[in-house]
C-alpha cells in the first residue's frame, strides 16, 4: 500500500513553506518556476510562447477533466520499450509482411493510438533508458556508454527518474525486466524510484552469449569451461561467462535485492534465459493485476528482454516464414503483449490506462540477417548516429484523448516522455529545477495532434561525442564528432533522403551550416554552464544480500583488476 | 456504342466451329483449354492442382454471383499506373509523415482495399507497361528495352493485349496518359484494342528534360536553340529538343492519331507539359463520365505522367513539407486520384468497378535527392534488379468482393494483371494459346487473400539479359546476368534482408545455389521451345495524320541516320 498522494502533498507544502521561509518564491511562482532546458528550447520558446500558453490552459483543462472522471486520479502508465527493434519493425502490416512475420497486437495498439512516427532514442540501449527514466541525455550524467560486465558504475542517485516524482505524487510504481543503468546498487530501479523492480543486473549480451550454448555454436568463440583448448591459458578469468557474474534479482524499495534463478554452482544457460523472459512475463502480468486493484494510479514499466536470444536450437519451431532468432522472439513479445492489452481490457482498466510501446534504439546489425531483421527505411542501427539507430516505432495509446489511428510527423525524443508523463501523472512541479532537462513537454503532440509537437531539434551523442544535430528536416553530421569540423561536415534533407545518402550542399549547406554551427555554440555554451558529469562508481554487487561464492569471487577479481594500472 | 458481347460471342462461335471441323477440339476442351505458361508454372501446378480445383470453382460462383448483381456485366476497371514510384511512397501515412508529404486519396483506397505488398514489376517504364497490357515478359517481345528518342520500333501488332481481349468480350476500352510502347502506329493504345486514346508518344524524358526551360536550368546540358555555343556544332541534330518531335496525340481505334497542344513552329516547354498533364486528367474525368453512362463495362486506363516533371520554377509554390519536385507532383496526382474516386461514387459506380492503383518501377534516383525521393525499404531504382527496383505500391479495391484494409504477402507480377483481369472481365478464353504468358490467375488471392497466391516465383530481367531469380523469399542475383556464374551468384534472404546487402551461403547457399541453377535450366529451355522474338519496327509516326513540317523533318533526319551503317 503506498501512501504517495498524502506523502506528496505533505512535501510539496513542506518545500514551499521552506521556500517562503527563505523569501525566495512566492507560493503561485513555486508552481510556475520553468523547468531549466538546453538552449534552444529557448529559441522556439520565445517564437511560440504565446501559442503555447493557449495551449497550456486548454490542455489543463482536459487533464483535469480525466482526472475528474477518473476518481480524481491521472492516468496509469505502461511504458514497454523493446530492445534493438528498428524504426518499421513493428505497428505497420504491410511492412511486416515484407519482412514474413507480423506484430498483430502491436499493430492493433498503433491503430487505438498515436503513432509517432518521427521518435527519436539515444543510439544504445542504456542512454535510450537513462534518457526516459531521468529526462536528460546521458552525457550529461556520464551514462552514454553501454554497461558490459561488471563495472562498477552506474545511474547516480542523485538523478530523479520518472518513478520518484511519480511516487512522490501518488503512483505504485514497478518495473519488470531489462534495466542496464549499472551494477552498482544505486542505480537499481527499486533504489531509483520503484516499490518492486525484478530484473537482470547486466543487459543480455551477458545472458545470451556469455554461456555455453553459444560458445558451442561459435557465437561467442571460447567462453566458458568446456569450449576452448586451454593449453596457453595463463588468465582463467579473460573467458569465464556469465555464471559467475549476479543474474537476475528481484527487491522492493530502498532495500537489498535478492538473485533468483540460478543456484551456487549452476552455469548459466540459454534454457535459464528463456525461463528468466517467461517469469518476466508473468510478474508482468501479476503486477499488473496487482496493480489494478490498488486505490492509487500505477506507473507500469515492462522492458522484456526478448527479441534478444541465444543461439537457435533444435528442438526450437520455427513460426515465422521469416525464420530469424530475433524475429521469432519479437512474434512471441508481440503475443505477450497482446496477452498484457486484453488483461487490461479484462481488469477495467483499458480506459484509463497510457500505453506506451516503442523500440529503444535501431538493429543490432551484427546479428543481421540471421537475427531476420536488417535496416531498411533508415541507415545504420545500434550504435550509429544516422537515423537507423536513433529514430524508432514508438506508439501511445490513451483510449478518448489521444486520438485512434493517428500519426504525427513531429520530433519527439525519449526524453520528453519524462517530462509529458510527469506533467499528465501530476508530477510535473517535482521535476528538478537544478539541472538541464532534455525532455520537453509534449502533452500538447498528443492531446492535440500533428504539429503540436514542441521540438524541432535533436542532439545526437555517441557515448560524449556529438555526432549529428538535426532541425526540423536537416541534418548535420559531424565527422567523428569533432566540433571543428562541424563547418565541413555533411549536410542531409532526412525527407528527400532517408538513408543519408546524398549529402545536399548547393541547395542548404551554406546557410545549414552557419545556422547549425550556431546551433552546436548554444548548445556547448549551455553545457558549460550547466557541466556534465560522470556516472556514479561503487562496488559492484554490493546490495545483492545471496551473492554466490563465484560471483563474490569475480568482483574481487575485477576490483584487483581495477588496481592494476596503480601498481 | 460497342457490341462487343455479341461479337465475342460469334467469335467463339467461330473459332469453336472451326477447331471442331478440324476435329482438335471438343466444345468443353475448348474453353479449358490451358493456357500455355514458363516451365516453373507447371511444378507450383504439379503440386497444387488439386487445391486450386477447389478454389476455383467458389471462386466462378463468386464472380457469377457478382455479375449477376451486376445486370449480368463483369465489373469496370480503372488501371491507374504511377510512373517510377518506389515502394513505400504510396498507401502508408507513417512512411508518408517520415518524407514530409501526404498520399491521403490514394492511402484511402489502400484502407479500403487489397494492398499487395509483393507486387514485381519489370525495372523499368515500357517493359511493365508492355507486361501489363500482354501478360508477357518483355524478354519475349523484344520490349524490354525503354523507348527514348525517335526508335522506329514498338509493340506488335500481333501481340493480344488485355484492352483487346475485354474489348471482344464486350468492354468498351479508354486509354488516357503515359503509353510508351514506341513510335510506331502498331503499337499505339488505339492500335492495341483501345476505342479511345489520347497520349504522347515518347516517355517523359522528351516532355520535361528536352525543352528549353531544362536547358536553361542545366538539367539538361545544351538542348535546345539558345542554350550553347555552336561554334564547334557541325551536327545540328544532335541537340534537338522535343520541339521537333510528335508529342501529344489522340485518336480512336485502328484510325489515324491527330496531334494537339502544339502548332507547328512552337516550340515544347514546361508550361506545355503542365497543360498536358492538366488535360490528361480531365479527360480521364470525362471518359469516366462518359463510360459510366453505356450499357457495357469499361476498361479505364489511366497512366499520368507526373510525378515526373521538369524544372521548378520561382512561381512554383511549395505544397509539401518536403517540397521535392516529384513529390509535390505526387501529392497533385493523389488529388487527382481522389477526384477520381469521388466522381465514382458520384456516378454510382464504385462498387462495381475495380481500381487498381500502383507504381510502375523504383524510383528515378538519378534525381534524388532534388525529386524528393530515394530508396528506402529496398535498395535500388529504376533500371535495377535489386528490389528497390522492381518492388512497388500496388493496391486494388473492389468493395464488397475484396476484403477491405486487407494486406498479402503473396509474390504477384504486373503480367498477372493481365490473366487475372481477363478472368474476372470474362475474357480468359480469348487469352492466346500460341505463345507464354508470364501472367498467372492470382483471381483467388484477390477474393480469398494472403496465402492464396498461384506465384511463387519471379524472373527478373533487365532489357534482355536475366539478372535475378526469386523464388519464396530467396534471390538469386546473376552477375551482369552472365547465367556461366549462376553457381557463383549472390543469395539473399529477402525477409531477412530486403536491401540485399548481406549475402547468405553457409545456409542455404548449396541447396539454392543448385535448385536455383534447375530453375534457370527450365526457364532456359522453355525459352527454346518458345523463342522470344524482337519488337516491331516501322516508320516512326506513321498514322499522326496531321505531322508538323519540323517533325516529318525530324523524321527523314532518323531514317538518314539509320542507314549510314550500310553506306
Amino acid at each position: 500500500m503506498n501512501h504517495g498522494n498524502e506523502r506528496a502533498r505533505l512535501k510539496l507544502v513542506k518545500k514551499g513553506l521552506a521556500l517562503l521561509g527563505a523569501g525566495l518564491l512566492s507560493a503561485q511562482a513555486l508552481a510556475a518556476k520553468p523547468l531549466v532546458h538546453d538552449a534552444e528550447f529557448y529559441v522556439l520558446q520565445k517564437q511560440n510562447a504565446e501559442r503555447w500558453a493557449a495551449e497550456d490552459k486548454d490542455l489543463d483543462a482536459t487533464l483535469e477533466k480525466f482526472k475528474k472522471s477518473n476518481g480524481g486520479k491521472p492516468p496509469n502508465i505502461v511504458y514497454i520499450l523493446i530492445d534493438d527493434i528498428g524504426f518499421g519493425d513493428l505497428g505497420s502490416k504491410t511492412l511486416n509482411m515484407i519482412r514474413g512475420y507480423e506484430t498483430p497486437s502491436i499493430n492493433k495498439v498503433a491503430r487505438e493510438g498515436m503513432r509517432m512516427a518521427r521518435m527519436y532514442t539515444e543510439p544504445s540501449c542504456t542512454p535510450t533508458r537513462v534518457a526516459m527514466m531521468t529526462g536528460r541525455q546521458p552525457h550529461r550524467n556520464g551514462m552514454g556508454n553501454t554497461a558490459v560486465d561488471i563495472s562498477g558504475f552506474g545511474l547516480a542517485g542523485k538523478e530523479v527518474t520518472l518513478a520518484e516524482i511519480l511516487s512522490e505524487n501518488g503512483y505504485n510504481t514497478t518495473h519488470i525486466g531489462k534495466w542496464h543503468m549499472g551494477d552498482i546498487k544505486e542505480a537499481w530501479p527499486n533504489f531509483q524510484g520503484f516499490d518492486y523492480a525484478a530484473f537482470p543486473i547486466h543487459q543480455q549480451g551477458q545472458l545470451t552469449i556469455y554461456h555455453d550454448d553459444a560458445a558451442n555454436e561459435e557465437i561467442s568463440v571460447g567462453i566458458g569451461d568446456n569450449n576452448y583448448d586451454d593449453r596457453y591459458t595463463m588468465d582463467r578469468w579473460l573467458r569465464t561467462d556469465a555464471s559467475a557474474m549476479a543474474l537476475g534479482v528481484e527487491g522492493t524499495r530502498n532495500k537489498p535485492v535478492k538473485e533468483v534463478g540460478i543456484k551456487p554452482g549452476e552455469r548459466w544457460t540459454e534454457k535459464k534465459y528463456e525461463e528468466m523472459n517467461y517469469r518476466y512475463q508473468e510478474q508482468a502480468m501479476d503486477h499488473l493485476r496487482k496493480l489494478a486493484k490498488e486505490d492509487e494510479p500505477f506507473f507500469l514499466n515492462y522492458w522484456p528482454l526478448y527479441p534478444l536470444t541465444g543461439p537457435r536450437t533444435a528442438y526450437d519451431e520455427y513460426t515465422t516464414p521469416n525464420g530469424g532468432n530475433y524475429v521469432e522472439k519479437m512474434k512471441l513479445v508481440d503475443k505477450w503483449i497482446g496477452d498484457m492489452m486484453e488483461e487490461m481490457e479484462t481488469l477495467g482498466i483499458a480506459d484509463n490506462t497510457i500505453v506506451i510501446i516503442m523500440g529503444d534504439n535501431g538493429h543490432f546489425t551484427k546479428y543481421s540477417p540471421q537475427s531476420g531483421y536488417s535496416p531498411m527505411v533508415f541507415r545504420g542501427g545500434k550504435g550509429a548516429t544516422t537515423e537507423g539507430g536513433v529514430r524508432v516505432d514508438a506508439f501511445v495509446r490513451w483510449p478518448g484523448i489521444i486520438e485512434a489511428d493517428s500519426v504525427v510527423g513531429d520530433i519527439v525524443h525519449v526524453a520528453d516522455l519524462y517530462t509529458t508523463l510527469a506533467r499528465i501523472g501530476g508530477a510535473y512541479d517535482d521535476i528538478p529545477r537544478d539541472r538541464i532537462i532534455d525532455g520537453l513537454d509534449q502533452t500538447s503532440l498528443w492531446l492535440n495532434g500533428d504539429t503540436y509537437g514542441r521540438r524541432d531539434y535533436v542532439f545526437l551523442y555517441n557515448i560524449n561525442a556529438l555526432e549529428a544535430v538535426v532541425k526540423e528536416q536537416y541534418k548535420l553530421a559531424i565527422p567523428g564528432g569533432k566540433m571543428d569540423n562541424a563547418i565541413l561536415a555533411d549536410f542531409y534533407d532526412l525527407f528527400r533522403d532517408t538513408r543519408e545518402e546524398k549529402p545536399v550542399s548547393t541547395e542548404i549547406g551554406a546557410w545549414g551550416g552557419a545556422k547549425f554551427v550556431r546551433m552546436l555554440q548554444r548548445h556547448m555554451m549551455r553545457k558549460q554552464k550547466y557541466p556534465s558529469e560522470g556516472p556514479a562508481t561503487g562496488m559492484p554487487y554490493d546490495g545483492i544480500s545471496n551473492q554466490r561464492p563465484e560471483t563474490k569471487a569475480a568482483v574481487q577479481e575485477f576490483l584487483f583488476m581495477m588496481q592494476t594500472p596503480k601498481m
